[in-house]
């Protein structure tokens, strides 16, 4: 099985290298072939997703994806970006269902801004819809303003969309996924002010009718912003948009305070997907040696268990990464006292001698 | 001066009578004028915006608003339902700047869900663009889909648009609050997706010439939200469009603990304004005599200040107001052990009693 191995900008490389660390202690082998993306990809052929790097992805049985993006890039024109190289990606590719925990770990309760008894033993997942919606519906651009008081001027325009089929097959990923939670599941929609998310609403109601057994209920995104720093506990998974679940997943990922631990996945309807942490390329602190590499590593195990049908090793490195924590091991992002700060290399290492 | 009184559904118009009581008790008389509105005004005459409704509002100085909304009116046809009187109101009535300060007062520090370490003291601004933005851009509805793989099926879809002028007054609005305050500006935008919040960070950093004695800062939607929950009180002033500003606003005031003290200013270019307490129309609690009709009476207070020009009325209102805090005295939505516990006209009664 062949895992492209997508190190990216910042702190990327530094994380990546020791979960590739921890997939080659494992007993399976895989076959890991690395390419530059983002602002490495701009460095090395002009464009921050390169034809080899994505065909390579496409090639492959999974991606793992360190992070991309560095100011330095800031001035170039968008699409040079490193960013769209994540969105390319997810286009090509069809990654349509982005899966990300909110998960609190015993140890790391401290880390959170949210009081210990709102928040200790948070376990929630949230689904976001990945390639379609604002993110890329046409037409979108500047252009002059074609009515209105402001007519004439020039205006900035994008299109929100969402087409039936894109609808069901995520609400079909989240009810399953429900299914083997605790069966509740929350479709967030702004279906009082947008068309988009009444339809998307109509829609997910009517593919409830299929899964009997999950409890459905939907909620404003607005309102979804407040209960989760309400009551996150009361969520079990979240359905929604990519635009409105690019907010609430990073707010609920910021909800535990520990960002540096938790992993995502973005599959396609083959399973196959891309693993990448939640944070993102920290260039202020690339090169350092001090980044957090447990959500990276956290995300391959995802990808054992979600791509590449090896939920045995994906147990064996969650496992080790709790063995890690309760030894009292932390990164400085979840440091506190009374507990060992370490690197991002005796970090991985720690990971390895666990397995 | 006339003020238009629009109670509406739920617990508007127990909280709205007192707001009318502390304003009927200072030394200024003003002329109010009541009118149903929501799922009230549908009641009335079959629209929840009844024409009568909208010309006294046109007509008067400022208006005073409860809040809409039921589920007895979730069946009725979008255009008919309680929401669509405030989206009318807005767009009706250019109320093109909405201000939604997050405070924390000193005596509610407990009634948040954050550390208080991470939220006293907090006192941050929203000003949200409020008349455009996908919330009113054409063309919107559900059709073919056009294009793409899911060409021939149903799509809904919404236009995000946003005109040169329209972000150009937001932003006048936005730096001159914040000159008035810590002189410190985010604009949140989603410049690395969008075409419209490209152009909005292009339009606000030009803006910004014009007010060299603020600092601007630019933050992407994500790890605004992230930020928010992170550590709130580095914000002094935030500045975003309709869509990303209704998520956030309702986020920040969440962070507080205490929405139900939490007041809001909806203002044209002339600064006659709509006011309304941030928080909903709480079916649940209605006419049960025990909602919290603070963030009304700051309504009021704010409404004072922007649109009737009686700043020493409004002071002696938000002082009234700190002083029942002051005195322990509690509704039931921010009661703590060791205070008293009071209903909704008790309260206003002790406002009134305090100025
Ligand atoms: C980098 C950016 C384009 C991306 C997004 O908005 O999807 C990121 O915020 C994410 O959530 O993966
Ligand atoms: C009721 C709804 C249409 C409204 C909005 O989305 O603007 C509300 O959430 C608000 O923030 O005032």
């Amino acid at each position: 099985m062949k895992i492209a191995i997508l190190p990216g900008d910042g702190i990327g490389p530094e994380i990546v290298t020791q979960a590739v660390k921890v997939l080659n202690a494992l007993d399976e082998k895989f076959e890991l072939e690395t390419a530059p993306v983002g602002g490495a990809g701009y460095e090395a052929s002009g464009h921050p997703l390169p034809e080899a790097t994505l065909a390579l992805a496409k090639a492959a049985d999974a991606v793992l994806f360190g992070a991309v993006g560095d100011w330095k890039y800031d001035t170039l024109d968008r699409p040079l970006r490193p960013e769209q190289a994540i969105l390319g990606l997810r286009k090509n590719l069809g990654l349509f269902a982005n899966l990300r925990p909110a998960i609190l770990y015993p140890e790391l309760a401290g880390a959170s801004t949210l009081k210990p008894e709102v928040v200790s033993g948070l376990d929630i997942l949230i689904i976001r819809e990945l390639t379609g919606d604002i993110y890329f519906g046409q037409p979108r651009g500047v252009r002059e303003c074609p009515d209105g008081p402001f007519k004439g001027q020039r205006e900035g325009f994008d299109t929100m969309r969402y087409a039936e089929g894109e609808i069901r097959r995520i609400a079909h990923v989240a009810f399953q996924a429900a299914q083997k939670r605790d069966k509740r599941l929350t479709s967030v929609d702004k279906a009082n002010v947008l068309e988009t998310f009444q339809f998307w609403k109509d829609i997910v109601t009517d593919v409830h009718k299929e899964y009997p057994d999950v409890a459905l209920d939907h909620m404003y995104v607005d309102n979804a912003a407040m209960q989760l720093v309400r009551a996150p506990k009361k969520f079990d998974v979240i359905v929604t948009g990519n635009m409105f679940g690019d907010i609430l997943s990073d707010a609920a990922a910021m909800l535990t305070g520990s960002i540096g631990m938790l992993p995502s996945a973005s599959l396609d309807a083959n399973n196959k997907g891309l693993y990448e942490p939640s944070h993102g390329s920290a260039p202020d602190i690339a090169g350092k040696g001090i980044a957090n590499p447990l959500a990276t590593i956290l995300s391959a195990a995802m990808m054992l268990r979600f791509s590449l049908g090896k939920p045995e090793q994906a147990d064996r490195i969650e496992n080790a990464v709790k063995a890690v924590l309760a030894q009292g091991l932390r990164t400085g992002d979840i440091h506190e006292a009374g507990t060992t700060k370490v690197g991002t290399e005796q970090m991985g290492d720690a990971v390895v001698k666990a397995l």
